[in-house]
């Protein structure tokens, strides 16, 4: 066998911003060829260099590896027939995020059974950020469960796909921004509160709200984190150092908070944190900021891909 | 007298934003005449047909009105002068905010004392859209003090004057969104604890963390209130809606959430609340959006003369 | 007859963004009130205060003055309606702008015309600019037609409508730019051809390609005019001021070149005019914004409406 | 000698944005390591994981390839030091775009003399477009030079720089868009005109108009060229297929015209073509679009360095 082959791979649903994503990705990737890439209404149209097919028909033989950005409710029964088949598969859609059938792919921190795993659940995108947040100061007991913790996230717009919807045209979303799915009724919730839980066994109550950016890209999430303890900024600092040492994809930023030109076009996750003052009892509010496209989804798709595939874990993507 | 006649009023320091749309505001406003209005480096040059003059040249001898968009520290000089020479003013600046120099004119809460004022301290931005979404919970008990508020607010870049920092450059702003001022260190939190301590009797803490929108108007506060009993959306919506009944620049949103769309360019607060669901103590989330150009300044400012002038509160404005 | 009472108004077609722009200045508007407001899909929904009801039930018999913001080819049955009972119309769609049924509302152009009009058929947004630019040149035989003019036009999104498209979508036009209907084929054109004919004799070659940018309002146009003798920058001024002297919705640039942000939510027309250095034959650019939704559609219904009542021309329109 | 050690590269001004443009694309490029990179007032900040130390201080010893980001006048002493230690060297300003010291480094056209060059001047962002535009039509002969060939271009903000002046604040350029340089004002036109002479003999005159787009990235320009014979639209895309036939960086665009979003983030000229209906003398409009940091900059100084050292000419690019 030769070592250096590029392992072909398959994208089920290549016509959604996910899906393009994925595949400029791959087109740069020096361990991967595309075998195919499908769609539905898009069959037919080329993207990044690959003429789609109708899902119906991908070839899944010509696969080792298959990723599928089918819309959620869709993508198990065609993420069941490339495991049929033997393919080694990453699924970006919500599907089996909270079943025991995939390892769920939040690669910084579960790298080790995401490398023998041949299923994986890619985490959502508001997750990723919120959980990489979170599970430090989850796992070594700082957040104060009396307290809610507040999590404000304001998204770029692909984040809602490439559905046809008055609320997504451009005479509504440009130069406006908004709430949606307040009082916490997010479809994200359950992701981070059971990846909270079994990683770290926090169970305190959390309020998620998530908002619309007049942008393309991008995720912000500011957290408001109430403290068992008090954490001055280099403590705070010091446990997001130690949680995150050497790690490529996530970068902890200091004298400045992240902000989405930090992470936009690159599989990077930027935190900052930084004490309240003038309130009594001690908290921190923590900022967090991805590429809705990369890091949560595409981007960490590959860097899960590469974990699995165990080549050097940034292979074809920009830190 | 005539009694029709438009009052002559002044603009000191017409060159930024803020000073911009008050001319704008002005130049379609039955009631009032520009008698001159002042700027620094833009002396010479023309805003809405009036030639801009030196502030220091100010023939404030020819207004009634004299409203200052002047900068911090540096308006409370010329305003003295205003008033020194009997006219009535608008202090677009913080720099008597906090003093009992000067009503503060959050108009709804505090119409009667700005009806016979002389002196006006027009509210800050964030803390109009804050103070307006907190007031009614707070003067009927509803805030649990033992927890805090968290106020999440994002604002258009108007909302930062038009100095020359290259943080504000087109580049370093577009396509990013960013928190700033994070960790309650922002210098608008004083004013609302201050005015909530008055107008409510509220002493409990808040949590203020401001962000940069890629646009150029308009704020969301995303107001996470922590209630010491339940409300369901029609009993939090009954609040609201006693609190402001017949307020023609307060509206209460239903059956969606308020955005920046719903207020830019018009003289108005949309406020919108719901409860939060899978908490174990009650809570209300509450979006406040307003136009920081004119709620937030100069149309706030504008109703605030035509109460002090006993004209129609909304002549002039589009709310 | 109270000579002061408003005269009421109805509006065929108000959930669009003309139609919403339109109800938008009519509840500025002191001379007029809104008898009804129409839509399809969106009938039931409020705008401005109005309560839409169905185009078939409009009770055209409440209003002496109909505005038709209909689509293009559904607009003629309606606006016919409303002109067999009566009331006088102006038909912002395309329906009538080429026929002699209605009086062509270019206001600055046809003001007389207008007077007198029961039914006018208000301009086409990209048709606005550019005849304002070209027949001051034109009527003075300043076009050399043995070249062509060429005209390049960036326009806001709202000038597509709100038709549900997925080239759109915001993830579609956000960070974009591109050029549409290139080589000759806009159905604008013969709108500018025929007028250009009529006001001036003009019958040279037109080169139009509109473009669309990432805005929500606003259209600049470049228009690049061969002389057929040579304009120093004094001489070419001095042709717009004296077409254009005392005109309220004109403004001619100097020293600077007219940008969108002159015009926005403006009833104005910006102009201004270049002549090109190192070519061999003489030449002038001219630039033209203007606001698609004010000037180039809902500003100049409104600015038509108020010559047809013999009211001042810019009642309730901030130019 | 290792054949595949990464050869050193130090960056000249790289805290502007083509500079960081240009150590994003060299942190992910397999062929090259950077050995220094300098900045002036942001001298000590780390870009891409380098401390920028001052220019003054550059070790140009460590590098065997030089780039220069510097601003036009200052660029060419620092050029000249580098050339002096024997380093090979792109300079991005326009100092020796015109000079025969440096080869005008237009890959796709001057690939054969940038393969042997020590000194290569990178062209201009809207050179680069222009020229690949018109270079085919004027090689064959197909360009009348009796009309003025007229291009409208558009930019993204990026390209005036990072240079802190009024104009380029985000109030000001957000939610605008104008013309600038009109007239033929434009430092890059004789840029324009000596290429295209060089290149081609085409001596006609030319009609160059910037525009400043509310974007950070990304230049489309739109050309229009009067022909001395008809090219319907097979026949005009057959040019444009022949003469870059293999370019892996120039994309003939069919069945739509190229946008910014078909270029941003990559080193590609999309071009398209349409011949213009309705008029009596024969013409077609080209649409070319390029991201000014890449193509227009950074890129194709890579893009050029690749073929100085005979590497894959993709090498570390998505085309």
């Amino acid at each position: 066998m030769n070592i250096n082959a590029p392992v072909p791979v398959g994208v089920l649903g290549a016509s959604g911003y996910v899906g393009q994503e994925l595949l400029r990705l791959l087109a740069g990737h020096p361990g991967a060829s595309v075998a195919f890439a499908t769609a539905e209404s898009a069959a037919g149209e080329v993207v990044e260099g690959q003429r789609l097919v109708k899902t119906d028909d991908a070839p899944l033989e010509r696969a080792e590896m298959v990723f599928s950005c089918l819309p959620h409710g869709i993508s198990s029964r065609y993420v069941r027939a490339a495991r049929a088949v033997g393919c080694r598969t990453v699924d970006l859609s919500a599907d089996f995020r909270l079943s025991a059938e995939a390892v769920y792919g939040l690669t910084e921190v579960a790298r080790s059974r995401v490398a023998g795993a041949e299923f994986v659940a890619n985490p959502g995108c508001y997750p990723t950020a919120a959980l990489l947040a979170l599970i430090p100061l989850a796992q070594r007991g700082f957040i104060d469960t009396t307290r809610e913790v507040v999590i404000d996230a304001a998204s770029g717009v692909t984040g809602a796909g490439r559905t046809l919807k008055r609320e997504y045209l451009f005479g509504e979303v440009a130069e406006d921004y908004r709430a949606y799915a307040a009082g916490n009724t997010h479809r994200h919730i359950p992701e981070v509160r059971a990846t909270l839980a079994r990683e770290s066994g926090f169970s305190g109550d959390l309020v998620f709200t998530p908002h619309l950016l007049p942008l393309r890209r991008g995720i912000l999430e500011t957290i408001h984190v109430p403290l068992t303890r008090p954490l001055d900024q280099a403590a705070a600092e010091s446990i997001y150092d130690g949680a995150y040492a050497g790690e490529p994809c996530i970068q902890i930023a200091r004298g400045k908070l992240p902000s989405l030109r930090d992470v936009v076009y690159r599989n990077r996750v930027a935190l900052g944190v930084v004490p309240v003052a003038d309130v009594q009892r001690p908290r921190v509010t923590v900022i967090a900021a991805i590429d809705n496209l990369v890091k949560g989804a595409a981007g960490q798709a590959v860097q899960n891909m590469n974990v699995m595939l165990g080549i050097p874990e940034t292979t074809g993507l920009l830190c």
